[in-house]
C-alpha cells in the first residue's frame, strides 16, 4: 500500500480494498462488458466517510468512481484503463434511518438494497414500488442515481418520482443534507433532481427520502393475447379508462420472447392453448379486494374480447399462478442471454407510435440484416421497448454478429429520434450510450449540460467520461 | 419610444407595451403589493418572438422579468424599482400544439391558462388535474416555473411531476426543444427539472408537454367534522389505506376559516348542524361511478366515525352539493382578505408533525400575541398549510397589525424550521420569501444555487433579485 493509500485508509471508517483479487468484482461490470482499473476500492460506512474519500481523491487528483450494487447495463460504475481512479463503494451504507407510516417515507441509506427496502416497507404495511429484474443486488443510491424504472412505472413514477430528498456528498466533498420528507417545497432550485439521473457525475448519493404508497389488498394478473402492437395499446387505453390507478403494469412481450423463455426455463409454462404473435401482461391491483381486482379485470377483459383487441387471456387465481405469469416476462431477458450473443436497445417513444415503429423497424432490420431474430418486450404503458436482436435460428459465428451491433444501433436509434424517442430509457448513458446520445442531442442542450457538469465539478473528477463526453 | 426600443419592436412578432396606462397592469401584482418600473412590457407572439426580445435585452444590458398570468403571491413577476427590465409577458403564446389521447400528453403555449388547458382536456375526454384558485387567469408557463401546486396534488403531484417536456428559451436567447412526451428518458441532466420552479431567473418557459389522465366516472366529496387535527391525521391514514389513489383531495381547515366564509359570502351554508373545532373536506374519485364513490367514502366515514377519528360527516349527492362543498374551502382566502390586513405563511411539514405544529405554535402565538385570529387551513395530505393571522375580533390597527408581519413571520418560520418543513410549499419565494428562505438554507446549497446560477445565467439578466439574492 503507498504512502497516499495510507494516507486515505486513515481517513476514513469503513474498508480499502487494494489487493487485485478483492479489488476484481468492482472492476468488472456484471454483464462483463467493462473491464477497468483502479488505485483501491473505498467502502465507507458513512456518509462523513463518502465525504473523506471524494476530498482525498480531489486533492490527489484522483477521478471517483462511484458504485452501488454494480448491476449497472451502461457501464457508468465501471472505472477507466488509466488505473488513475478510485472506486466509492457505497454498498456498506446500509441503514434505515427512518420510516414513518404517517408521512408515508423511508429514508434509507445509498447501500441498502432495492429488495431490503421493499421488504422493510412491507413490514411496516407499506408498498415502496420501484421493481426491477436486479432488486436483490441493486442499491437504492444506484437506482437513484440512474433514475431506474422497472415495472411499476406505469402507476407509480420512476425513481425520480418516488424520491423526496436527498443526502449528497459533492465534488468538494462536503455534505448536501436535502433529506426533506416533504411533498411540496419550492425554496429554490431542483438540486435534488439533478443528483437524480446524474449517474454520480455530479455527486455522490449518499442517502435519500423515498415515498411509501399503502400497500394493495390484492393483485391479480392476466396473460392476454393479442393480435398486434396496435391491439395492445387499444387495450391499453381501455384499461386505462375502466381501472385508472389501479393498473399497475402493462407489459408487452413478442411470441418470439416466449419461445426463448420455453427454451430455456424448464419450469415455464405459456398460459394459454393457442400462441400468439404478441402478449400483454397485465397487473391490477386494488385496495378493496382480490374479489374486486378479479371482477374489475374480467370486465375489462370480456369489454376487449368484444372490442377484437384481445384473442384469449388468463387471469391468475393464486399467488402462484400470479407469479409463474410473471416469471414468463420476467425470464425474458435471462433466456434471451442464455440463446447466445444479444444486441440490446432500451428505448422510450411516443407510446401512441410504438406500433408503427415496430412495423417499420422490423421491416427494416428484415432488409438489411434477414434472419436475426427480433426479442421485443418492454413496458408499453410507457412507451419503453426493450428491442433486441438475436442471431438467426439457424445460427451465425458471435464475430459476425457482433460486427453487425454498431450499424444495427444506428439504424435503430436513428428510427427512434425520428420518432422523437430516447434511446436510453431507463438505463442510462454511462459509456455504452454517451457517444450516441451525444450524437442526437442539441448542441444547445449538451452546452447547457457541460455548463452544469462545469458548474458543480469544476475539476472533472467524479465520474469523468461517464454521461458526457 | 427611444431609438433602443425602435429596433426592439422590429425584431419580434406581437406587442411592445410602453405607455404608462398600458404597462400598468404589469408593473404591479395582483395582490398590490410590490410595484415596480420597466422600460417596457413585450408580449410576443411566438417562441421565436421571446427569443428575440431575451437576446435584444441580453445586448443591452436589460433584465428580463418573465411574467405569465400576474397571479403570483410573491413578488416574482413583478420589475424592480429601477426601470432597467423588460417585462416578458408569455400570455400571448396562447396555442395548445397537440392533444395526444394515445399517449395522454398535451403541448401547450406557455401563455395558455390553466382552465383553458383543464377544458381542453375535458373536451378529449381526459382530465388536466391541476387545479387552484387562479386558474381562470394564471398560465401553465408561470404554473411550471413556480412548481404550482394546489389541491389535487395528493392524488396527482405538482405542476413539476405533471411535466414531461419543455420548451425554453435561454439566457441567450437561444431556444432549448426539449418537449419530448416521454415517460421515460434518461439521457442527462434534468434540465426540465432545473427550469421548472426557477421562476424565470434561468430561462423562459415558452411551452410544455403535460400529462393527461382518464376523467373520473363521478366524484364524491365528503365535509367531516374532526375534533382535532390528530383525528384528521388519523382520518387521513385511513382513507388512503382505504381508497388508496381515488382519494384525490384531503383539505383541512380551522372553525375561524369557516366563520369568515360564512360572514363574507352570504350564499355559504355550512352541511354539519355542530360547529367543529376542525373540518376536512374529502374528495373521492371513481373510474367506475358515482354510487361506487358514495359507497367507499361512506364506508370510510363510517369506520373512521366507529374509531373516533370523525364525529359527523355530510356527503354530497349532487353536483351542486358538490360545488358547495368545495365553495367553503375555496373561499376562505378570499373571505379572509375582506375581513381585512392578513399575515399569510405557506408551510410544509413532515405530514406527522403536524398536529404537534398547530398546538405548539398557536401557543406560542397566543402568549406572544394575545387575541389575533389564526385562520389555519391547507392541504394535509401534503403536509401544506395556510398558517395565516387575522387581527383581533375587537379590531387593532392596520398599521398596528403591519408592524406584527415580521416578527410573526420570524417565530412560524423558525418553529417551520426547526420542525424540518419548507417556508414556501407552492408560492415560490419571488422576493417575499428569498432572504427569509436564504436564512435557513445551508451555506453549502445556497452556494450550489448561486453555482448554478452562474452557469446558465452568468451576466444575471434573467429575473435578477429573484429566488436569489
Amino acid at each position: 500500500m503507498s504512502m497516499d493509500l495510507a494516507e486515505l485508509r486513515a481517513a476514513f471508517q469503513g474498508r480499502l480494498l487494494a489487493e487485485p483479487e478483492a479489488m476484481a468484482p468492482h472492476l468488472t461490470d456484471w454483464r462483463r462488458k467493462w473491464t477497468g482499473q483502479a488505485l483501491a476500492v473505498a467502502q465507507p460506512d458513512t456518509t462523513e466517510g463518502v465525504a473523506a474519500v471524494v476530498r482525498w481523491c480531489r486533492a490527489h487528483g484522483v477521478a471517483v468512481v462511484p458504485q452501488g450494487g454494480n448491476t449497472g447495463l451502461s457501464g457508468g460504475a465501471t472505472p477507466s484503463a488509466t488505473g488513475h481512479s478510485l472506486v466509492l463503494s457505497t454498498t456498506r451504507l446500509q441503514r434505515i434511518r427512518a420510516l414513518d407510516t404517517v408521512g408515508q417515507t423511508v429514508t434509507a441509506e445509498a447501500g441498502v438494497t432495492l429488495q431490503q427496502l421493499q421488504d422493510a416497507a412491507r413490514e411496516a404495511g407499506r408498498l415502496f414500488p420501484l421493481s426491477l429484474a436486479a432488486q436483490g443486488t441493486c442499491t437504492i443510491g444506484g437506482n437513484l442515481a440512474t433514475n431506474a424504472g422497472g415495472v411499476q412505472v406505469l402507476r407509480y413514477g420512476n425513481a425520480r418520482e418516488l424520491c423526496l430528498g436527498l443526502e449528497v456528498v459533492t465534488a468538494e466533498g462536503e455534505v448536501w443534507n436535502g433529506l426533506r420528507p416533504l411533498r411540496k417545497d419550492n425554496t429554490g432550485y431542483a438540486l435534488r433532481d439533478l443528483f437524480i439521473g446524474s449517474e454520480g457525475t455530479l455527486g455522490v448519493i449518499t442517502a435519500a427520502v423515498l415515498k411509501l404508497f399503502p400497500l394493495p389488498a390484492a393483485q391479480v394478473a392476466a396473460f392476454v393475447a393479442v393480435p398486434s402492437p396496435a391491439a395492445a395499446l387499444a387495450l391499453l387505453a381501455l384499461a386505462q379508462e375502466r381501472l385508472a390507478s389501479e393498473l399497475t403494469a402493462f407489459e408487452l412481450m413478442s411470441d418470439t420472447c416466449l419461445q426463448l423463455v420455453e427454451q430455456h426455463v424448464p419450469t415455464a409454462r405459456r398460459p394459454l392453448a393457442e400462441p400468439s404473435p404478441w402478449s400483454v401482461l397485465l397487473e391490477v391491483s386494488s385496495a378493496q379486494s382480490e374479489q374486486a381486482a378479479t371482477q374489475a379485470l374480467e370486465a375489462l377483459l370480456e369489454a376487449a374480447l368484444d372490442a377484437g383487441h384481445v384473442t384469449d387471456a388468463a387471469v391468475s387465481s393464486s399467488l402462484a399462478q400470479f407469479r409463474s405469469l410473471w416469471a414468463l416476462r420476467e425470464d425474458i431477458s435471462e433466456s434471451q442471454g442464455a440463446a447466445g450473443p444479444t444486441i440490446k436497445h432500451d428505448i422510450a417513444l411516443p407510446i401512441a407510435q410504438v406500433p408503427a415503429f415496430i412495423a417499420q423497424t422490423d421491416a427494416l432490420l428484415a432488409q438489411h440484416y434477414p434472419g436475426l431474430r427480433l426479442v421485443v418486450f418492454g413496458h408499453l404503458g410507457d412507451g419503453n421497448l426493450h428491442y433486441n436482436l438475436s442471431p438467426p435460428v439457424q445460427g451465425m459465428s458471435r464475430e459476425a454478429f457482433t460486427a453487425l451491433e454498431a450499424p444495427i444501433n444506428r439504424l435503430v436509434h436513428d428510427a427512434v429520434h425520428a420518432a422523437g424517442g430516447s434511446i436510453s430509457a431507463e438505463h442510462g448513458l454511462g459509456v455504452l450510450r454517451r457517444d450516441e446520445s451525444a450524437r442526437y442531442k442539441s448542441a444547445l442542450e449538451l452546452r447547457l449540460m457541460h455548463a452544469i457538469k462545469q458548474a458543480l465539478d469544476p475539476l472533472n473528477h467524479m465520474n469523468p467520461g461517464k454521461l458526457l463526453g
